[in-house]
């Protein structure tokens, strides 16, 4: 079936290759570049929980060939009843990252859209679990396309941009959400920006994953610590910030990794654009603003610790995994269907209502 | 001679003990407390050169004792001429940290406050000498218990407080100087503030130095990311900011180490008051505006790995060690010499010619 399919895809994170699923084991980053073979929903259960495997859009198509994967190896027993070990399969799949919301949404999907072939029997479940999977990769990747296609013309012309965290294609199935501008830039030859990556502690997205895949991809980048962002920026040697989106609400506030909040107020100061990157199923209108998203606390010691160097005394931490940073902040909100400009709620609203309503009168008529 | 003389001191960062120059081993911290014997100008060039003592008015003690040591060796020869090893033992001393502006300030101060000395004989220049070093260790505590006694009313009252990198007791003779304030409010009994403690990549001076100071010293504390200096803010969490100084313009722009000027423009944006602390010492009235201030570029290594940890692959990394924070986001400079509030300039000025007149007029008298 499909492969990697674009000649300018540099990177697999996932992949279909040669009757197997693929993935780069992403723990050993940046120091070695290695792939595993996922061969059982066991396998995809760890890539996940161990963080082989990570970023929102990549959990949930890793979890997709995990599922395929489980019933492959559940329909060998020919007397397996076939919804039930569905059922149990994506049950357990769904543990490997309890709360991660991508993770159970692409079970949930795989469970509707298999369900009318339950009854057609196990090797059209079988190729239609398969056919899932590759569909959500391809998804994945087309969605991304979009909102670098979009948010290119934000980046053209700026000679050095910075970015906070990965929300890159090590996140993704390929080219990532806040990188896929940059990606996009690359692939049509266009000048590349010179990219600031923070480092992003306490978890070191930025200098393990970003610094790996952007300058591997060929882009000048340079590394700073998260303190540093201010300096550069007051140095004038940064034309726009660009980053991603855990979740937005309605009103255009958005919660993003640690750090974020911070880059947008100094940006704000030295009056650089800053633009945020989201999938439009990231954004959640049922929220009115962002002082109702829950924020995650992590465990003391990924602050304490660095690898195996302890840095700290045995005090208290703060440890929130994200920060929210309002709207007013935002420059401009990129997503697949468009880009947003302030006033964000009503350009949220506008831009839902635009692109929705196609399928509804569908559905209609 | 003097021992370490406050009952309030609950920590030695130097002293001069039954005879000999102990000092803490800050190498070893925060995972063990441990003094080490100074016996030679060699075992002071040491702890100076590998960091065992840090900060400069620390550093200028060390350098104190070490040139003391370094001549009762000297000296220990009938035929040493004394001019020539002083002078000796100085240039030597001086090679240990070269960019360390409080090593050689110290250093040439004795070599001036000893010379009458010198034609007196051997032992009145070890005693001058010895007397000398506890002179510039009693005054730097002195100083700096100044600076907390003009900055405890800015913190009074306060539930909590946030500071960035080490501006600590471990970087002086005692009391530190953005922590004088805090160590004054807990001598004298009042009700003490909560204490943010910035992490500082990329050396982890908040998270290995002042979080053990201040937790060792009874403070509550919670020690944060540089990235969560926003949240803690926003969340209303954080009711003054209070910082040290490496060196400050008449302007009031004023260099202290990375990642203060983010912290300064994000308290800004909050309304939170942003306090320096800076010895009268630190202030260069020689530069007009921050822009002139050099900053020093450290080693890759220092962003790129954390102990024995690599945590990125090898790309470029921009490593300032400090950065500069404009005069319009400080809300106070405390001084040994008072406080002074916006016009910053202005406020500077007057200070320096009212505190230094009376010692003008005694010279013309």
């Amino acid at each position: 079936m499909t492969e990697n399919r674009s000649p300018s895809s540099f990177l697999r994170t996932i992949g279909w290759e040669d009757g197997h699923v693929v993935i780069l084991d992403q723990t050993r980053l940046p120091g070695e570049q290695r792939d595993v073979r996922l061969r059982s929903a066991e396998d995809a259960w760890e890539a996940i929980r161990s963080l082989r495997v990570r970023g929102a859009p990549l959990i949930g198509v890793t979890a997709a060939f995990g599922l395929y994967l489980g019933m492959v190896e559940a329909l060998e027993h020919r007397d397996a009843d076939l919804a039930d070990e569905l059922e149990r399969c994506i049950d357990y799949l769904a543990t490997a990252r309890p709360t991660a919301v991508n993770l159970t949404w692409a079970l949930h999907r795989a469970a509707r859209e298999i369900a009318p072939f339950v009854s057609a029997g196990r090797e059209t479940v079988l190729d239609q679990l398969l056919a899932f999977a590759l569909r959500l990769l391809d998804e994945d990747i087309a969605t991304n396309r979009a909102m670098g296609t979009h948010g290119l013309p934000l980046l053209e012309g700026k000679s050095s941009v910075l970015t906070h965290c990965n929300a890159g294609w090590l996140a993704t199935a390929g080219y990532g959400t806040a990188t896929a501008p940059l990606y996009l830039m690359r692939e049509r030859g266009y000048a590349l920006p010179h990219v600031f990556v923070d480092e992003t502690r306490p978890v070191l997205q930025g200098a393990r994953l970003t610094a790996w895949e952007l300058s591997r991809a060929g882009f000048d980048i340079t590394l700073i610590c998260d303190g540093m962002a201010a300096t550069v920026m007051d140095q004038g040697k940064v034309e726009a910030v660009i980053v991603g989106c855990d979740r937005m609400t309605a009103s255009g506030d958005f919660a993003n990794k640690i750090g974020t909040l911070g880059v947008a107020i100094i940006a704000a100061q030295f009056g650089i654009p800053f633009y945020v990157v989201a999938p439009f199923s990231s954004i959640d209108f049922s929220l009115a603003s962002g002082r109702e998203i829950p924020i995650e606390e992590r465990h003391p010691d990924e602050v304490r610790r660095v690898g195996s160097a302890v840095v700290a005394p045995d005090v208290p931490v703060f440890n929130p995994a994200f920060d929210v940073t309002p709207a007013r902040l935002v420059s401009a909100i990129v997503t697949e269907r468009g880009v947003i400009t302030p006033p964000l709620p009503e350009g949220l609203d506008r831009l839902r209502r635009r692109t929705e309503q196609p399928s509804h009168q569908e559905q209609r008529s």
